[in-house]
């Protein structure tokens, strides 16, 4: 009989350091792709975009009426109309063949360009027509009801720079040049893993002691949800040899996040592996859940060592894998969707340690959801969570919480 | 000469009564289609979820240490430590060979299963071993440590019921039960087709009078932001016949949104075919921009006619349609995202209408960065926008403005 080799996290670091460390050894990516402009949305803009000609490209009508000379408008009113010579109608997409002039009207749709002659457009509302005559009711400025060519954009103008996240308007912004295809960042590809000799693949059938892997798809979804490329990679048993063989698999990628195997157990490699091939950074966070938490480098790529515990796995994938993979995608930071809330009964929080509590939302109020970390109900019947810091022992029923929506 | 037959919009309405039409018409999808579970994230379900066994499938140690008989650590202290023969390790993915009996203790992996004999497990920070001995440094009550079978979800169960979203902790749970497939609501398919014959796909030179297409992308963004799942339908020329064509394509689509030819241009047809195909619930509504806004049926499909202007019809994109999608995909309402700033310039708003005004946040102030509605960078250049009610006509600088971020 030997020994035991379990090794208890004796020491663990704040949130806030947690957070540092990840972050002082993430690095944005450089790695461009081409995409085709109908899959840019929600993509970060890669070079800055110059207009290589003006939008709109002509001086075009901006409202349904009639271009005119607009100092023959002057003094235009109900009682005393100026009449115009109505000298054709000119469509969108269409070019005036002849200018207007004095004297003289043109029909016109908002985005024709502006015929020569004429400097601006009464709106039809103003006006009334009989045969070839226009009647109009109020004088309009030069330049009024007009778009001037370039008023939008300019050519030569920066349009939108490098790490600009695309939006709807700013993907339109792009169709506006003409452009079908655009230079962004590439996505942080991220391997997944799932260790232990526990974990099976849903869809096959449980022996004793085995349970349905479930990080690998909640850290998925946390994945897409910020910007990153999820990427399985199969499930390892553990060995050292095993482990080790897998993170050259994930190598390829630029990202490795582990789950299970980062506890005190005599067979939570992770850590060793992570030590063998690289660096371990922290080990141990004053989190609850989620404190048996790794983070390091191998060959300078990021590695998380996530709990295996469901729960505190996704907490952390929330907390601290989100924000690295935005940082690598060049996105902006999350805005949490938050509500402020009563909390709907007294809490206790675990003395020392930065808890999360979930919480269902219910009548308006907050109400505790939290079963255990090891239960995913924990989270899928909850609407969102509460942070109660490192200091607080305690939350009144009553008190109002910050409730971040998941 | 022929006189004129634009049709000026004499009559709008405000803009809650919009929304109301537009809700009255639009019926949530009942078509359900299979995805993998890697897919399910963001997806709706469409039946609900019944556990067919008990998670966790065992009861297992919920800490690492030892599996005792709770009794036997009664009164254990640091200066009075009870001891126990230790009589093997149990790893997770494995089952214990032999009960624990009277005087043993097993090591234990969280996560393994319990073994007879034991109820409780003693973690190993309040032990220490020698050789086959361990040193329990505190008592266990019955059960301590232990996640029991079914305690997260037991069999039988509903786990997630019909029409819920499926955030990662909701795949999480499907992939617990062993799932691999499942069935979710069928996301609206929106045909999006640009109207004007001045309209030019990206990519192409521009002819005299014409401008690249901006609408399709940016509706096709806000589409794919709220649950749809944009279809391009080719541009259709400004021919009631052609527009006809283009209307028959659509219809194999769940919605159908027109950007252009909404307006009070002769060929403005959208209406006409609109009209001729099906029933015009309304026509111009009391906003700006985005007045000549269009809603109606054909065939029992909903069809938005927005406006051919850039910022209207994104604005009205996000208001209208962006709520629509959501209820015909059965996901719950977008919780905006949005700040509350001091305004940092004076605004005058158009009186009758409700006003949608871009604004950008610079340091911590909402400086309003609307152009012209035919200006794409309107929106492009601004990180939100702020709302100013029909009966307000004036917002003074310093005020607080809710900004709803893009």
């Amino acid at each position: 009989m030997t020994t035991t080799k379990m090794r208890p996290i004796r020491q663990t670091i704040p949130l806030d350091e947690a957070r540092a460390i990840i972050d002082r050894h993430i690095t944005p990516l450089t790695r461009v792709e081409r995409v085709p402009l109908q899959q840019a949305h929600g993509r970060v803009l890669a070079r800055a975009a110059i207009a290589t000609n003006d939008v709109p490209p002509f001086t075009r009508a901006a409202m349904d009426g009639y271009a005119v000379r607009a100092q023959e408008t002057a003094g235009a009113s109900r009682t005393s109309p100026r009449t115009l010579r109505h000298i054709g109608k000119l469509f969108t997409g269409q070019v005036a063949e002849h200018p207007v002039g004095p004297g003289e009207c043109l029909e016109i749709a908002t985005g024709a360009p502006m015929p020569p002659g004429a400097d601006a457009v009464v709106i039809v509302e103003e006006t009334d027509s009989t045969d070839d005559r226009v009647s109009v009711f109020s004088p309009v400025a030069p330049q009024q009801n007009v778009g001037r060519q370039g008023s939008d954009i300019q050519a030569g103008q920066m349009v939108l720079g490098d790490g600009e996240w695309l939006t709807p308007s700013r993907v339109g912004a792009l169709a506006a040049l003409g452009l079908t295809e655009v230079d962004v960042v590439a996505q942080p590809r991220v391997a997944i893993l799932s260790t232990g000799n526990e974990i099976v693949e849903p869809g096959q059938a449980l022996a004793g002691g085995e349970i349905y892997d479930v990080n690998k798809f909640t850290v998925a979804g946390v994945v897409s949800e910020h910007g990153g490329v999820p990427v399985f990679v199969r499930t390892a048993s553990d060995t050292i040899d095993d482990l080790s063989r897998a993170v050259d698999e994930c190598l390829a990628h630029d990202i490795m996040v582990f789950s299970g195997g980062s506890s005190v157990g005599e067979r939570d490699l992770i850590l060793d592996v992570i030590g063998n091939r690289g660096t371990v950074l922290f080990h141990g966070i004053s989190v609850k859940p989620g404190k048996p938490t790794a983070f390091g480098l191998i060959d300078g790529k990021p590695v998380f060592g996530l709990p295996g515990y469901p729960t505190s796995c996704l907490t952390n994938a929330y907390v601290l894998l989100a924000p690295a993979l935005r940082k690598m995608a060049h996105l902006p930071l999350a805005l949490a969707r938050q509500l402020t809330l009563p909390l709907g009964q007294r809490v206790v929080s675990a003395p020392g340690r930065h808890q999360f509590y979930t919480v269902r939302i219910e009548n308006g109020v907050a109400m505790p959801a939290f079963k255990a970390s090891g239960d995913i109900t924990s989270m899928s019947k909850a609407d969102g969570y509460i942070e109660i810091a490192l200091d607080t022992d305690v939350v009144e029923k009553g008190e109002m919480v910050v409730v971040t929506l998941l």
